[in-house]
């Protein structure tokens, strides 16, 4: 199975007085498995990335579901799969659940520039060959990355 | 035009290292205008529909677009729109531009809901009139939302 | 050695623009460490705490110093130590170091009080053992608790 | 009186689920009204600083205090002085109050430095001054700030 599971416990900085995770909370802790994922699985730490690569990799589009709410001590996991790679971007989905219960399903397009231009950046290939261990079968790309 | 206006300046604890805004911040800011927006233009500040009402308000889906990066320092004016009103969920739409350039359409599904129990709770009549006052007109809704 | 440890990389939510650590964060990392230590530890998670228990644990104060600057990438491992334990409050020290340097060093009093009243609240027993584990010897500390 | 003031409405962001504010929020506060002061007060954005400049400004040590908690809605009116100025560090101290009663009372070293080398650096003339218009009479400095 091509996917990367991160598991993250709800601490009280993620949570807001009605007890909740607070909606922004949920895309920092998708970046923090996007940023764990460069580097375990993919051997490109962030630091090697935006340092010594002088690469940027932002969001350009991102979509979210939030069909239940998590709250405090409740144990996340995400995981996260590749759903098209484009000549330098990527089509992200990492979907986190408790239980059987699905709490957040969130998938977007990163592309990868140059840090200070910003101008997109072909994928090292090295990278695409990685990159194509966490891609899911194609069936049902609606969201095609753009080339 | 029925626009609920905010301007944030972009501070360091917005960016990033390779300097421009950190994604989820982006949903912090957007989370602090709808805020802003509830306290000033509804006279329904989240305190009170958080304390003394019980209530909670919290987003089930979003999309987002960032069609070019922010940096520190820069103005983003952000609009707030409503797309469309339900019984219980309320389409919003922010949009936050720095001079003629989008750097990010936000929109979303908000529902409102009982706080512990987090049941769908109808929109007090008074504040469906206010919400009104923010509504665009109808066409192009693809969104609808949900009764 | 009563010293409970917890390591952290620094992320891109950790750092500002200038390439360090934002202050602000080094509190977030410790509140972190703090909440792990009390689940792991001390089996009181802060679900359990502030919710069934009823309990908050604020920090009254807190002095904290920043010999040098952390990185994007920096592996901080902190060690947490109790300096001090009184009747509803206990005297912490954390400290965030990578390799044989010193990043940041922080220590404050942080008191048990209702969650709805914040009035102080006696430890509980058992919890007052607990706590004793990782109690270093008594000399040189100039901040004794309040009873 | 040379305080700089700031206003800032307690929103969910700072708050955690006990209601109050979460004590890394507090710092975030903090840093946001001395960027608005360097900005405003000073002409001195971040931007420039961190930016053209090629400076930063981070903190070396920081002692607070929290009387008493703060909630969500809470008007929290914050004040900033100058206690001392050093060749290349000034000694700030940040206060905020909700109509009579101190929530948090903050103070700290910043020091002036290149950004990449993080070398302290020599306060610029002009700035030296306008900071004087922020400095506190000098009686009961406990804290000289190292030249």
């Amino acid at each position: 199975m091509p996917a990367y599971k991160y598991v993250h416990d709800v601490m009280l900085r993620d949570c807001e007085p009605s007890g909740i995770v607070f909606l922004p909370r949920y895309f920092d802790m998708v970046h923090n498995v996007i940023e764990n994922w460069l580097d375990e699985a993919l051997d490109w730490p962030m630091s090697q990335l935006q340092g010594s690569d002088g690469l940027s990799l932002p969001f350009v589009d991102i979509r979210a579901e939030f069909p239940a709410p998590s709250r405090l001590g409740d144990r996340l996991t995400w995981r996260l799969t590749v759903r098209d790679i484009g000549r330098s971007s990527m089509w992200l989905e990492v979907v986190g659940t408790t239980g059987a219960e699905t709490r957040a399903s969130i998938n977007g397009t990163l592309v990868l520039t140059e840090a200070l231009a910003l101008r997109t950046r072909r994928w090292p290939e090295a990278m695409t060959e990685r990159l194509k261990d966490y891609l899911i079968p194609s069936e049902g790309k609606a969201n095609k990355v753009a080339e």
